[in-house]
């Protein structure tokens, strides 16, 4: 099957390439309209490696995908041929501890799209469990279908965070991840985000969507605009998307007595932190690895109008422009927050 | 001072009566501006006891107030005057069990406006402590600020329904108190709220806000609504908001398995429940009684915009038309969702 | 294999029948060693049927077993021959929405031992998954391994419960779920429990554990004694084990403000509800249907010695004596707590 | 009256000072019977200071409390001359934004005994609101109702865990908070703690409790005990009661997928934190800043006799005697977990 496969570190081909397309009793084969690009799909691409995971074998790329279904296994009941979809790129071991827990993105045996040594999905089909594919209604396009993998990280923040009704939240990075989790906030309940950053291109994006307050800390102290909106109280949730340890400097300044300080961001370098200031507030702080059970949350935000991912997808490239895609991308233009291959029509 | 009595069942008079005026060290004064109407204040005037609660001797009648501070204590530092605000009607004993617990709404001393013996603030002024006083944002009018009692009702059913986002709910009942509730389950994170209810024009009032899904009984079934919108989940959360004991049957039907129901409506008669349905779905019950740590949430929502009141207020009345006002909401006119007396202008 | 079938209402015999034996992947094959005699078998036994579940063909009893891995399937790596197990007898569709969310125990599609069609396992052997078996520690007998399964229901209750560590607790009911219960609050995190019953000789059972305070209200108010012990408080959590709806009356004033009512008794009538004196409270109401990941919670309790089964275990009788095990439960006596039969010794 | 002074930095005199004996319509007014002496109260003897709180001006010590009552305000309804009592040390504003939350541990205004610039307790008489005024039953002694106090903390810490009933604990540090943490853990809902440290007397001290698995770092390695005592799952709960940043070295090996680590111990320098291994696992984590709502409970449990706190009380001294208590409690020797001062008899 023609692929979008990395080589190596640095080389990406267009190229045939054997994937499997075996539909099991469980299964579902889906026709890949739209992929994402993601900043781990291009950091494997610049670097070959992210963290524990290296790149030692050509593997395909891609794993935010929306498609449409062309065979179904036997047993699968909730889907049909035809059905527009999008996928959960993580499949867990269905009887590991984690996953009767609920928690299945954290299962130690889950096997990830575009994860070495786990093949990505830029090409034309892909076999799916039916129980990690999900239908779109049909005012979701495919081009919003590819885009409910990367909402489903900021999602996952706002559930870890557990909102109450109206609070106030802060958003630090406004990054593709800070502007979903920002969004995510809003609609999972918050009455206003704060999304803080240095680049004014990526606050005017984020400026866009009401309830959503850029603080351009090149110009303002994040703590003094927060202190001035709250009388002093503090933030009930501060979401940490920006992975720069310096965020950690006085983080805890924002929150209120009793908040929240919900980790998105993956800091590279050793991160220091202020016990003694968590402590004296008796702040919770929640971590967010991928999500689990929020998929079909996503995709009925979008549907409903209440989220709306449109505005940050920059450009669509056709699959034979692939390479060129990755190339834009690996560029990091502030005002690029999302690129998209077609690879259908 | 002039105040709305209540001087017994069926009885409203506009008179000269001695209500508190000392201002104490942690208390503001308020100059009322506008007070809305409310079912519980109607209740007393028709049938002059609600519950245990009995009007034995003439009584102030309103609870949903916002005004401007003329006056503050010597150790109120959050208020000064001129500040516009609402009130939060019910004071608890700071001291009580419940109340160093946060749940400041179930302390058994609580003193509740217009709650026989406790006189409303249907006058010009009030003393009321700063603690339970709410700023106003210059973008919030009077005219919203008294609602943001009823609406505290409706977000205290949000918060308690401990929503996840991306949650689909059913409110059952269209009066003001379910249009509330639907209000504040999608404000704190629900993608899609149905509502249901017998009477068409309270359905078309709802029906005018995205993500508001009426649903008529008189037309079609709400199970078979949900059943469709869901591929036959169920609801994550139900909102009990009619009052009526016909509402339980079948209730848990329309909850998913895991899923919530939240009791809003206080229904009279003896109501019989489904013990075993609710069992086999391992159903959570939560109940609402007024609200505690809200109104600064709910004046946040509507100062962000993410709750609009505004086309609920049906008609606003002046202080002297005020027994005219309760004669009109005596009526219950399915369009009259709210009706307000001005006091000042 | 030789088991005991239930051929019809009232009728057990014990014979050969053709029970499942091949071994899957992530199977593992027990050699069965005790089962405990539940009251939904002896109900089954005197009624052949429990609400919607009738049984139409014989059916082999039994859900409370332990015994010793015989043989492991070709994936299964945590569990070796040999290893001393007990079994959790529901096993739901792993791909199923409620198994994602953790919920399994909700799956409509669970399959649970001795519930018509499902065979149970009072034969010698059963083939089970992996991920529903789970090792017993040396100081863990046989006898008390086959007593997980029922103390599993207690432990879902106090789990559900979310008990404040030193809470207090009233278990309404002395049968062996309100024991159970009673035991699961206590090791759960309560300080006290007051277990109420009319049964002199159930009390006495649950009275010799330190903690739990029986109440005969044949002789005295349970909320008089409530009250007393609270300070006219009420308590944390009440759990409904009785199934009785006449238990409903009142039981609110069991309750504290915000308090929690857990629902763990099956009423077969339909229950009046008193909905004002819960909306009051505030309180909290969630129902416990069976359990989920609790087994390895239930087994570490007792092997830490924080929870003794044992004085549970009224009677043990030989797997040839088994209908007499039958008809000794049948007769209800408030001495038997729990009668066991033993397939091997 | 005669009170235990600090007079600077190093220097106790046991002389008398002015403190206050005016008993408000809210207050109490008791005789000190037992007093704990408290890490803190010998760090401000030592070292003049904790963090921001420095001694400026003469404070007098002690913060843990039993006595019983004198004198009752004319509010005071729960209590009356001749209980027996211990005391809450901090007393928010009744009024602020923490406390209407139930989060009165962390108002900004709180005030608590013997931090500068408040008085403590070594006196024979305090005035105190009743409010955080808990009566002790009979069976609970002065030395115990002083113990409460620290119990308070490491129960502060479970509930802040949210233990989920027979969770598998460990606590790092087997100082007296370290002790009363796994004690409270346990009490709380725990099955098993394993408590980790240097020393072997402190590990004695803790290994007397069933249920407390000591773990001497210098001869195991507790990621080794802990992986072989949950099948390399790890810890529900990890408790840091150390304060050392060397604990947070690799201290989310210990967390099992989705569990949790609670911060109790206060680092004084600046600690590492590894947020991509928190994040991997989706680990929560709480902080824990004194108490709040938990002295009833601290009480019920020591009370039902789930908690025996007399093993740590290591010595008792007379109040003339209260600086030689001071001295030895300031050599810091691994046995004394709890030394006691005693005025009355």
């Amino acid at each position: 099957m023609l692929a979008l496969v990395l080589e190596r570190k640095g080389e990406l081909t267009l190229r045939e390439i054997e994937l499997p397309t075996a539909v099991g009793a469980d299964d579902v084969k889906v026709a890949i309209h739209t992929v994402g690009v993601c900043g781990s799909d291009v950091h494997y691409y610049t670097h070959g490696a992210i963290g524990p995971f290296v790149v030692r074998e050509p593997m395909v790329l891609g794993h935010e995908a929306a498609g449409t279904i062309i065979e179904v296994g036997s047993n699968v009941k909730n889907l049909k041929v035809g059905d527009r979809v999008c996928m959960e790129p993580g499949v867990p071991n269905l009887s590991s501890r984690a996953t009767k827990l609920g928690i299945y993105n954290v299962d130690p045996d889950v096997q990830f799209w575009a994860t070495p040594p786990v093949h990505g999905i830029l090409a034309p089909e892909v076999v799916h469990p039916a129980a990690f594919t999900f239908k779109l209604p049909d005012n979701v396009s495919f081009a919003e279908g590819a885009m409910v993998e990367p909402f489903a990280v900021g999602l996952q923040a706002a559930t870890r965070a557990r909102i109450t009704p109206g609070d106030v939240a802060v958003v630090i990075g406004c990054g593709p991840i800070g502007i979903m989790t920002a969004l995510a906030a809003l609609a999972g309940g918050c009455s206003r985000v704060f999304i803080s950053d240095l680049s004014a291109p990526k606050l005017e994006i984020a400026a866009q969507y009401a309830g959503i307050v850029p603080v351009n800390i090149t110009k303002q102290s994040l703590a003094d605009v927060l202190s001035e909106a709250t009388e002093s109280w503090g933030a009930d949730v501060v979401f940490e998307a920006s992975g720069s340890p310096r965020a950690y400097q006085g983080i805890f300044d924002l929150v209120r007595p009793g908040g929240a300080l919900v980790l998105v961001g993956l800091p590279v370098e050793p991160t220091n932190f202020d016990v003694p200031a968590a402590i004296v507030k008796e702040a919770r702080i929640e971590t967010v690895f991928r999500y689990a059970n929020n998929f079909d949350r996503a995709v009925n935000l979008i549907a409903s109008g209440k989220v709306d991912l449109k505005p940050l997808i920059t450009d669509t490239f056709d699959f034979k422009d692939s390479i060129a895609a990755f190339d834009r991308a690996a560029k990091g233009l502030p005002q690029d927050v999302k690129l998209q291959i077609r690879l259908a029509s």
